[in-house]
């Protein structure tokens, strides 16, 4: 499998829901030409930031398929089909490559906690049902599982369609020892928000993020200081971001990415209970970081 | 709400599979008999051991209904009715309640980190929509989400068909802590086997366990020599079966019930993937626990 | 070496400064008599609660030998002589044999990580250097090393008079594994006091504890139940005396047992700089449940 | 207080031992040239990997008036005082002040966990008793007491001598929260080797590290290549010398340097029981490394 051609700022959508809790198609569309608009070099539908492990397998298919049509190739996309039994993650990374996707994403979801060999096994049977290449999503503290860099380089040597890898566990060595291990070879992609600046400088090849819903061309800006290697720049322009990367990251995703959008002009409801829309406080300091950032964002 | 009459050792029940994968309800109707017939104080269909979070909807229906009509009312029984959203654990909760089940029990389920307030809620809408009580179930272990003693009181306080807790940190203090909250008035059940000498020590009402299914008599054994303060033979008791609770609690449940049940004789295929079945040298040490514990078993 | 004949509740001892900082002898002099008239079965001298880390060397030698020829053989004695460095371990630990100690404890105390075989030849060279039995101390939480029970099992095999072991990680299967590893033959004490109902139910040796400088006569109702195997009394005067045991650990020892002896009406001065004397809250916080448990300290 | 002209690669010393076991001062001595030859911009002498924490008091005193005496000024100083007594920590940071130290650093060493009020009067005291600047050093892996950034900016704003802060918890993330609540302007100081590149991309003012005994001409590349915003060169040279930064660092300074220093011609003996010299699997692990480097060291 050829490298792959995904590189930069790999913007996540959400899922948009109407008043009466079924899926806002509409909504979708416009935030997903929001994001296309801002200039993002990839598109990743039904991440956990969309809310992916919330919905049902009907409107899981709706997402997608909606999805991939308005993305209508102008980017690359990486679609994320993590489920917790095998099955249902083959059939959704057959769907995803159905519609197109470029990619698609999986983390080792699961309830009971697995073997090496069970997770090895589970990537496995992904590949094997599809065509296009893999990005391995390590993100324990949703997952529960936490991939060592020792595993990784299992599964990135077992399964042939496994050429990515996402790292959120916010601790860089990881992606110090992938690098090492690799000899700088394998694409590694920053999930950890207010770990960007650092995770560049150590050679990730793009971020994945939700943050260009809200402040795309400060994160734009981001990512090009850093190839440009304008340390100075680069440092500055994570330094003015850090404190809403750090806020979304940690208070949630769905949750603050979708209070912003109202707060930009996109109403695109609330998020699927348990998750409650952001609280009153909450909301006020979001407010706060949105207007301190309205100039360049 | 009365006190609960839910008290001893609550034996949880696996899901058997056939080979085509669809849920295999002869082999079900023969492990709950076995239970039952073991002398269990009460069953717990489709709880973590249950592999219930790897269930389709409609398969969880056919198990509910099926279960329920085949405990028949003989012990009560307490159905798992989780589901990362708060509609969905609704339905699941009506429709327990709806086969006759005694009680159901609640696991904060979680992809996103919930706030108090999300977790309190969920309780809230779960608690509204049953007549029936309800045990908490905290298990950071699967659900990722840890419940503090005192959101756990809090939620006693405000949702007050909430009237158990089962709790399955590890963590003895936590019992002491519901235990002097309360007066030692809260019902609480111990989750974590390799706990349960102590915990039944400590006031706890009850024993939620899958170990029934292989080891009954030892189980129930040590049940009652705490009921009757007898402790030299509670402690003796204890340490002999140990290592098959610590294994089997390790190792994963539907893992090793389902290996033992079928050194046991009764063929209830195996777990769902990504869970495989029990390895070989796992196999080989179950077997050595199991025919040690023979005479007695 | 034969089996210890140190079993029952084991006393620490605190170290009282005069206000010029200087060890006031007098005072532990009193603190002793008042532990040995209580009926503790045993005294541990210099250890965490004796603030002995914080001693010059010329204070702990006047404390080991004052305390031992208080003690004068009354009760069985067991000494801290844990140091940062291997060489003054072993002057400690000769000394503390040298005035007549039936027993020293050692930490494995460090700065840097130690690897298991530092471990083990630290305890090699205690052992190897006195005549007396050695207490294994386990205390991650003031040591910074964790030795796991395998570690525990190996020292006990290879240092032949290492012959007990003081658990303090307040993890209950640490003890059920040193039972379960040497078929309950191995002495293992509780060093986690909000622990001690449960681990003498598993089966603990003894109790080594700072309360009975308090609450004397409650620490040993609770050893003579669980002897008797009387669980019902164990449990209700486990949870009466619950709350203190819990505070004095959590907040700390020399800091809270120094503030409650000068409430009880024997002074014994501040603990050493950094550690403060217990602030107003926490002493009203003492108070009240000193009071609570005035008529049957 | 003006702002620390300490900035740049901070060499520590190892403290050197004869054959008996007594300081080496000679080898001391060579062992200070060759930092100072190499180019380091200020030595750190009697750190973490000076062994201060396994010294007698006598030998303490000796080292820092030597090393005081052969640095002569050429380099800035930073003398660790740290001490688990506030008394012993204030006599040394009084004498290293005496012996013409530019600062000293404290990490707040304990025994028994200390509260907030605790650590910041332990600041206050040290901060009192001398004139020159200190260097606050968190590092919860050899102090066992993690100082939050919050309670680092108040000891900042309460001691105001503490001019400097020294991050070890390996968590960039604290860089990040300092740099944004000071507006860049608190120094900050990395000490977790293998997060060198990102903490000097991130702000830090210096690096603190035991590497420069051994490659000290990578090390201050490395700096200069950050210094210079030649972020292609400064990836390159970190991850060139990566593997040996993470080794050291993970394997233990004092173990792994003397036994480097002794590969590269200076015999500067063993570290000090339970600490032993590295074992021969380390040893050739390392000879490898150095071997790799040699060219550029």
């Amino acid at each position: 499998m050829s490298t792959p051609q995904i590189r930069g700022v790999i913007g996540y959508t959400i899922t948009p829901f109407a008043a009466d809790g079924s899926v806002d198609l509409a909504a979708l569309g416009q935030s997903i030409e929001r994001l296309i608009q801002s200039g993002v070099h990839a598109i990743a539908p039904l991440g956990s930031t969309g809310e992916g492990a919330y919905l049902s397998d009907s409107e899981w298919e709706s997402v997608v398929r909606f999805s991939q049509e308005n993305i209508a190739g102008r980017v690359p996309s990486v679609v994320s089909v993590s489920d917790l039994t095998t099955a249902r993650t083959v059939q959704r990374a057959q769907l995803a490559q159905a519609c197109g996707a470029t990619a698609v994403m999986v983390l080792p979801a699961s309830y009971w906690k697995l073997t090496e060999t069970e997770i090895v096994d589970h990537y496995k049977a992904v590949g094997a049902a599809i065509d296009i290449p893999i990005m391995l999503y390590n993100n324990p503290g949703t997952s529960g599982t936490d991939l060592s860099v020792e595993l990784i380089l299992r599964i990135l040597n077992e399964v042939k369609n496994v050429t990515m890898v996402k790292e959120s566990t916010g601790d860089i060595q990881r992606m110090h020892r992938l690098y090492k291990a690799t000899g700088g070879q394998v694409a590694f992609y920053n999930g950890c928000n207010p770990l960007t600046l650092e995770a560049l400088v150590a050679g990730a090849a793009g971020w994945c993020t939700a943050a260009p819903n809200l402040i795309p061309q400060l994160n734009l800006a981001l990512w090009d200081a850093v190839q440009k290697h304008d340390l100075e720049q680069a440092r500055s322009l994570f330094y003015r971001q850090y404190e809403l990367l750090e806020y979304v990251t940690r208070r949630g995703l769905p949750t603050t990415i979708k209070a912003g959008l109202k707060m930009l002009g996109l109403d695109v409801g609330a998020p699927r209970l348990p998750l409650q829309p952001l609280d009153p406080q909450g909301s006020a300091y979001l407010k706060g970081l949105l207007d301190e950032l309205a100039v360049s964002r």
